[in-house]
């Protein structure tokens, strides 16, 4: 049963070094546009649904080739409005074995996702349209304007029946100084509005104030995100915990908790080509999971696949069809198709 | 001493996604010629032998540039035919990790090779020129036109006392359904003319359908290889088994069995840059080791170096000399040679 | 006013040797999806209407590459059908100054989309959505079930008072020995179906037979497009007279026949970076002239200068959008704009 | 007698579509970073002087990136400062034949550059090591901090008895509405500060809002030019007149006034490969005759071959000696070097 | 009726910068094998002779890479030695309009061809394989020990009464100081030993010291030509005359002087894209006539055709086909072909 | 406390294949200009030092690109001289796994560096301005001019007081037949002026001909050094023990011994990218910790960690900044950096 997904979020023109080379080292760049709500809408597509993106996307052959970019990704254009004149963008120089990755961005705070005045979404259109709408804690970092549109929409779509999706996603370096106490009562906001929640125990310790005796990240995941889930009325909160292994392979287990009850998915190991926009494929995984009704345990399993095969792909986005992660689930990795 | 070798087989243009991108993903594509007998053919000539590939190439421009390119391999143009439209043709997506590569076929039925009229070989002119003579079941797969040229070519090598190499090489796709009882009689018409066959016992099983109560793989080997050889007149036999490990690479064994007895070479285990075509690279050592009269050891120990090679270099086609595959049999991996 | 055009025709993948090398010197290839519909719809949609490509491509990766370009380049997705196994394609080498450009086609009768089977189409459904469609005669070359599909299209867009359009496009390979007799009966039936039709004086001589003793091109032109348009009423007829000149530049001159009154563009004389579906672009913009309520004036010279532009675009398909082609119709070659 | 040449100015980013197409054809851009200082003063010091570039760049990747791209163009790094966290960046589009190339710019007013606060550069330091300080008209457009340093180091150097070049430059997009007026004051000071002055009768007409009943540009620079540098006291003043030809060549023909008299050169005309930045070639040449002691005639003569051989080479900065400008001069084009 | 050519010289190892930049600016080179041999031997294999080249390269991996290239040439390999350690390089810089291109070698005289120890070549077995062989001035410039290679196979093959073609190619830079001088006796040496010589009157008058009081080029050509014929017994002489256009286009005139006669070309001129090499595709193309018994006019209209085609094509050697010549001799140039 | 490096040594032109092609299958190469000196000298340089380059590269094209790039090295270019015509090659083939890497040289001797005069360079200059002088072993193998050059600019740095650094580097393709005789004396007389060698127990072994009854690496290096040390009067002796693992990781252990103490560094275990040049990065640590007074365990840790870091990095040439190098020393790797 496909559903309609809307993703509001911006788009950041992804600006790739090459290969292992160093930015001082190249003399071209990969370009991509990507996005945590590109990357969930889309993955939610090529899933089977429609995914529209709520966005702002400049006047000019950058924002002409976003749109291209996004329509290829199987995005539905109805909802990216074009307006202001700049689009962010980031520098992405891949790591290799002990030289980590690094990501440099450019000033994305007059983009014009992050410049688009009030108005310039109509919250009931899009609630009347979309089934479902995701929103994620980096766009709550950008500031007041968007993070009342993000707020206007989640109520507009809340009042409509429609399911809300949160991922915290917190990234210190976007609120600066005394982030979480900036941060916290729209990240309160946003919890007493979604039905689905992306989080996982140090969301609750560091951004909501949190207190586990704990000392393990299992026992304070258990003790803490029932609590989170009471106490903001979550029907659905879920996330990961990652490893990174001495041979540069990285774990990854996904957890799900729902009606009083957590599953978990096998613990994954695998090779890492792509780590950027992974999270987001989990994301995808647990809503494509809720949408068609899976039990919690295939769900968190599915996510955790869909997360898994996200990292053996170029870019942000991820690209794989819902039948690709169901044989992920269950083979081990084979010779050749042909 | 250098033997000329003839290898029957259709060429197939590989357009290869460059890097791990999906074709979705992709702007360019970059191409080569292969198929099993230029493999085959062209390790051959690197090893210090004649090539010569009996095919046929379409008279345009994309049959020139595979003309070049199988000169640039090292085979030999006397019995490369030109006629017909059209060349078959394969796309590549690299896999990565947990994913899978990706191989999807053009229209191949209606290619030069595949439509070649009765008449277009000289089977004596071939027979007269070589001393051995090889081919695979990817071509006793395609229609009755090619499957009579490769018998004629086959009766005429035998007649004049040439050696023929058959690879069983079974592709459940190319045959369809009831492929197994489609392929045996071919199967075995090619057998009885074969003095050189590769194979394990899966072939034995599947194709000739035979059976066994053993249940491993080696006890099986074991057990009907000797009594194919014995059945069909074969003078060597050999094939590996190959296993995928965890850690994504590719782990592989050798055998050969000959005058009623099995060697075994060392299991292999290495990384995987390309595994296509890396068969091929086996099959040519068996070739090799027999026709310089190595030893039976020497020469599966040869073969599955070889193969391990193949997975080293790009492309389709094995590119190593005879002294490297030796130093590969003998030699830890080394630094950096200058 | 923006509309609805449905456009009905092979995708093929262009595979191009990039720069100036020949096949046989490259190792790669660019590739891209175009076709003479997938120009025509692409470049309206630039225009601001809507472009459904009718269609049908294979369900693997290579037709899910197709799906992907075409949403890219604006296409809508809704009549674009999955189904057989093959996509068409050509090879593409650029030709420089005295050398000329070179095609070479892949196999294409057996394409997803020359195989179609009945009932693959909602002719109903396609005609309820299309204020106009949109035919070329390289379709029409294909094969009887192919032909089928058009015509039973065409019926059911002019039952329902859409608009008909019909580029002749003989391609003498494509009909083969006595092409002209054999394309004769079905160019009059798309003709009688057509209210715009591309063509010019040579397709009414060769196809339809029709006799002139005029000598030259411009005479002979004056005298026969009206005889076709009275014979098949045809309410508009439009084409073009190209030539090439010594230095490489090519001369256009567009016509439009409409009315009982012919107007002309100006004869624009330009540099080429891509010949091949500036064809197309023409085409797009007489029929955006004529949705447009454009007087006949203004379609032809926009018609023009949209061919002129798309010789400057990279690939078959034009990328101009409607204020571009009205400054180039204007304007001067200008300075770097910034 | 090499000098030492100070440039100010911002550095850019210059983000270069590949070859002829499109941002939303393209999926990789290549960069290098130039700005008229860049362009200035590393022409100069490929004419054997030492080229100071007086700029802020941010302390990241990207401004790594751009000290070693700029170190590599000959630039001596003193000056260069490092602080603000961006850089500016624009992208480049190539037009072709009747298709202009187009520029889009990032957001560069939040650039390290642009937000380089007080006491950034030590303008008596500089004022002591450079002979000659030159800025220009892009720059002098940003805001009033950075026209605070440019005028201070104009006043520094001026004051130490060294040579001040301005080149008017003024673009019509960074001044916005009521430009000309905002431009005025600032462009009046800085004549007064300058002894060597690039502009034409545009500058003088629009900028300065000086009258004159001429009617061809020639006659308007004859009479205005004169009394521009007696007004503000400008010992050189010098420009260019470009036009476009219909086959897609450029005219150039450049003239310097000094000693109240006029000097043109020839008119050149040429192709041209890349057009940005060829204006600053022109100036570097103008700079350089002045500090060789070239006759005027000479120095006119160099300047407008320096622009032309700069139109020939790929990205903004020029790139030729003095010995292959002097050649330019004086040969025409050869065939291969050998 | 195909012939048998050996072509003797050395294989130089090209190194180019992609598409207009300088050295400086790349950070990637295209690389290929060329020499006049390898092209007159190429291009002749190209019109259906067999061309065997006769060169000595080194036994490493770069010899590896020539080895492969010179087969993909469609050149013959019996007569390539292997030995010494090195190969000849140089660097291209493609100049672009007002920019000429530029050549930089390597250290070529300690290559393995110039280093060759006497013994290398089997001078009777190479007489008795080939009908014609090659040789050129660049060879002659080497050392001692390459020309009596060169004469000692010269007499080979003149003494089995096979033909002896020489090409002048005069290049200053090799011969030094007294070039002219040291460079007289080993050309009256080929001269004599020649039947066919490709040269024109600068070589008449500056190696060989002749004189003439005529002042254009056309009037001395046709003095000393007969004149060098008659004292070095040449049965056909030939060579160009090549002019460079104002708009980067190139002119070129072919002659031919036989049994006392002159034949001309027509003037042809073109846009040149690879201008390296096309001399040789000349000299084939005369070689060419003269094996095929063309009338002298058909051989120089031809082998100007074949020279004007090869400025089309991309590196060193000629790539086209015989019936390609052919129509560039008679036909306009055409639209795109399919 | 910034020093002044001075490094002595050849430029050479590293011309890579791409990706894991052998140079037989590629069609382009990377380039990049490196050398021993070249990356100790530029690894100091990123360290916060200043780098003089003392070499000689050729008044071309090739040279003025080598310098182009040694400047973007952050190198100093007070000492680089222009003479002779040459450089140094090398081509590139990277392995993969089980294959090894290959490094193959073009001609070297003739180099504008190997051939550069007496009085190419002012030793006395030099030493005035250099606090430090670093050599190796690779540079003392090429001619006895290059060792008058080495030797005499060791003595006039140690003259003023400067330290001498020395790198044995012993290549056994160098020195030909008898090598470690040869050598001997040359490497006796740079080990008695050098006060920082870098080393291990072949050195003492192999060119010194020092005994030891020790089995192990590490005894005998415990036995050796100190000897070697109190016999050449070396201040500091620094080195790795190498291994390479089956799982084609590498493992690398430092040493340093200083004030008759050995210390070592933690054994690293890496994936390696790029091996050449990795030495130099170990090197480069040495002296930075030398200079800048870390403790011996923290300069062999600085050491150790440098040359892993300069694995991950493409090029010949570490690009690890101090803090870089720092964290990698007791950080585990982690995600991606933003």
């Amino acid at each position: 049963m496909a559903k309609r997904i809307a993703v509001f979020g911006e788009v950041m023109m992804r600006l790739q070094v090459p290969g292992y080379d160093l930015l001082s080292q190249a003399g071209s760049l990969n370009f991509s546009f990507s996005g945590t709500g590109v990357n969930v809408g889309s993955a939610l597509a090529r899933f089977g649904h429609t995914g529209y993106l709520v966005t702002t996307l400049p006047m000019n052959s950058v924002g002409d080739a976003a749109m291209a970019y996004l329509r290829k990704l199987g995005l539905t254009t109805t909802f990216m409005m074009r307006g202001g004149q700049y689009i962010g963008m980031y520098f992405l120089e891949n790591g290799f074995g002990a030289r980590p990755s690094r990501v440099t961005y450019s000033n994305r705070l007059e983009s014009s996702f992050n410049t688009a005045p009030e108005g310039t979404y109509d919250y009931e259109a899009i609630a009347e349209e979309a089934d479902v709408v995701h929103f994620c804690g980096i766009t709550l970092a950008m500031n007041d304007s968007v993070r009342d549109h993000m707020k206007s929409l989640a109520k507009a779509v809340k009042a409509r029946g429609g399911t809300v999706v949160f991922d915290c996603n917190y990234r210190p370096s976007l609120w600066g100084a005394d982030g979480y106490e900036k941060a916290k009562p729209h990240y309160e906001d946003m919890l007493r509005l979604a039905d689905i929640v992306m989080m996982n125990e140090k969301d609750a310790i560091f951004i909501l104030g949190m207190h586990t005796d704990k000392e393990t990240r299992s026992e304070q995941l258990a003790e803490l995100i029932p609590e989170v889930a009471a106490q903001y009325g979550i029907r659905v909160a879920a996330g990961t915990h990652r490893s990174i292994n001495g041979d540069n392979t990285h774990s990854l287990q996904g957890f799900i908790y729902k009606n009083q009850n957590f599953s978990y998915s096998k613990k994954l190991t695998f090779s890492v080509y792509d780590r950027i926009g992974a999270g987001d494929a989990y994301t995808s995984g647990i809503v494509h999971g809720e949408l068609s009704g899976f039990s919690p345990g295939k769900t968190v399993e599915f996510a955790a696949a869909a997360g898994m095969l996200a990292h053996t792909i170029a870019g942000d986005t991820p690209m794989s069809s819902e039948s690709e992660v169901l044989r992920a689930m269950t083979e081990a990795v084979g010779d050749v198709e042909r």
